[in-house]
């Protein structure tokens, strides 16, 4: 491994480094901005290409834990210039500029599906904490993808890739306007459920293993009311409790295991058992 | 309603509220900061004691619209002094120094319970925004409260209250050591399960509509072992995905949905019904 010393703020590197973490997204070289040794080694796991590795002066060994190609570029430098960079509070010694996977409709919906589609939708989802964790619980929960819709923040987010504990860079994260969305989705054979805090069927009475997308509104708001009128139906999470809603990231995610709970239950899985236990 | 205007922020109560902010709990007179028209909203629905009320000039209906007592102390000041004693990052034009409920063990597992007790454990839980989610949901599914073990964050840090929408003003939540939470809960016939990321039963094949406890860990290092080993049992979320574990909140959250819906299916809701139109 070859490691370049930078001096100089003025790197045109370390420069596109700060550039892709403030504005998250593919870059002008379809690069964006990934921090720490955890997300970088997931990226590396997940067979990201690896464009340039940043490492503080002193942590050279988290590097080499890597086990990166000996072509990748590695540039080290004081810890306090790798640090005016980051987008962290308290910022670790190591960032990457990594290519994002290049994710279409077809990885999300295609006809290659063995299982019937599940899908979430982000309707105008604002926390990255929240997007990040609906995409750590869409991979964990077996869902094919997530669309984000207008006004939804980056999967690219700083936040939102250190929620998502490295699974937004394994689950299809596509970008679509609402139109296309709902016309691709419904072409797919997928039935688009709009999620209501009230008034809707429970979650466990709806048929969450059929193809589905559920929609995710705003933190705020919830699902918009001319999208929720367009879609297939709703759904609700029954709550006992008095409360108004639920986070935004744990309807999602509770929806999500409902949805593999029902999916198990079909294929012989511990619901069948438990049925036949009791 | 009269209102005395501040105009240093030398001023006792302003730098009472500020410091209240940064140390999060009761203070010297057993007081709480809150920031935001929302959340005070909520403290004042709940019936909690308003100390003070501090307000930016300029937005005074904000505090008409709480229809406090004439006794509450509010104060006016300029926007930046307010500004300066907040938390947030974007401040809002209002706060106030409030009274926490006084939550005993025996509003966790009190004889006068109903229904069997259903009460999440947090052990060393770390992120305030998870703390205050998961207190969400436990409001949301009807949890009897939250037992704090040492090395919780706490619930009274300002992005654990704005995280919980305002159910930590409703939901008891108590902090004891890990004996004494262990002893309790036992004397009470509460049963303590640890929630693992694998290897255990999953949550619906495990009786979560009897009197039970879920122990929800660190969200590095999970439920520590030795507490594991003392707990009477523990539980699983099956994930059909390749994920190492989900986020914490929505560990809890998705447990505390699973016990509400088995809870509802013995008291003949929406499960029955399913079952029954199959």
């Amino acid at each position: 491994m070859s490691i370049r010393i930078v001096q100089s703020k003025q790197n045109a590197r370390l420069k596109e480094l700060r550039r892709a973490l403030a504005s998250p997204g593919r870059n002008e070289n379809g690069l964006a901005g990934i921090e720490g040794p955890n997300l970088l080694a997931e990226a590396v796991r997940a067979g990201l290409h690896i464009a340039c590795v940043f490492v503080a002066q002193g942590s050279e060994r988290l590097v080499e834990a890597l086990r990166l190609s000996e072509r990748v570029e590695v540039l080290a430098m004081p810890r306090e210039l790798l640090d005016a960079a980051l987008s962290t509070e308290t910022p670790q010694p190591l960032a990457a500029l990594v290519e994002p996977p290049d994710w279409t409709w077809a990885h999300v919906v295609g006809d290659r599906k063995e299982s019937a589609p599940l899908i979430v939708v982000l309707a105008g989802l604002q926390d990255p904490g929240n997007l990040g964790t609906i995409v750590r619980s869409a991979e964990a929960f077996g869902a094919d993808g997530v669309v984000c819709l207008p006004g939804t923040v980056s999967a690219w987010n700083p936040k939102a890739v250190r929620a998502s504990a490295g699974s937004v860079f394994r689950v299809p994260v596509v970008c679509a306007n609402e139109r296309d969305a709902l016309d691709l989705l419904r072409e797919a054979g997928v039935r688009i459920l709009a999620t209501t805090a009230q008034g809707a069927q429970p979650a466990e009475l709806i048929a969450l293993d059929e193809p589905v997308a559920l929609v995710i509104g705003n933190e705020g708001n919830g699902v918009p009311v001319d999208l929720a009128t367009k879609a297939d139906g709703a759904v609700t999470i029954p709550c006992p409790g008095a409360v108004e809603s639920l986070n935004a990231a744990v309807a999602a995610s509770v929806l999500l295991y409902e949805a593999a709970r029902q999916r198990a239950a079909k294929s012989g899985g511990p619901l069948e058992r438990r049925g036949g236990s009791r």
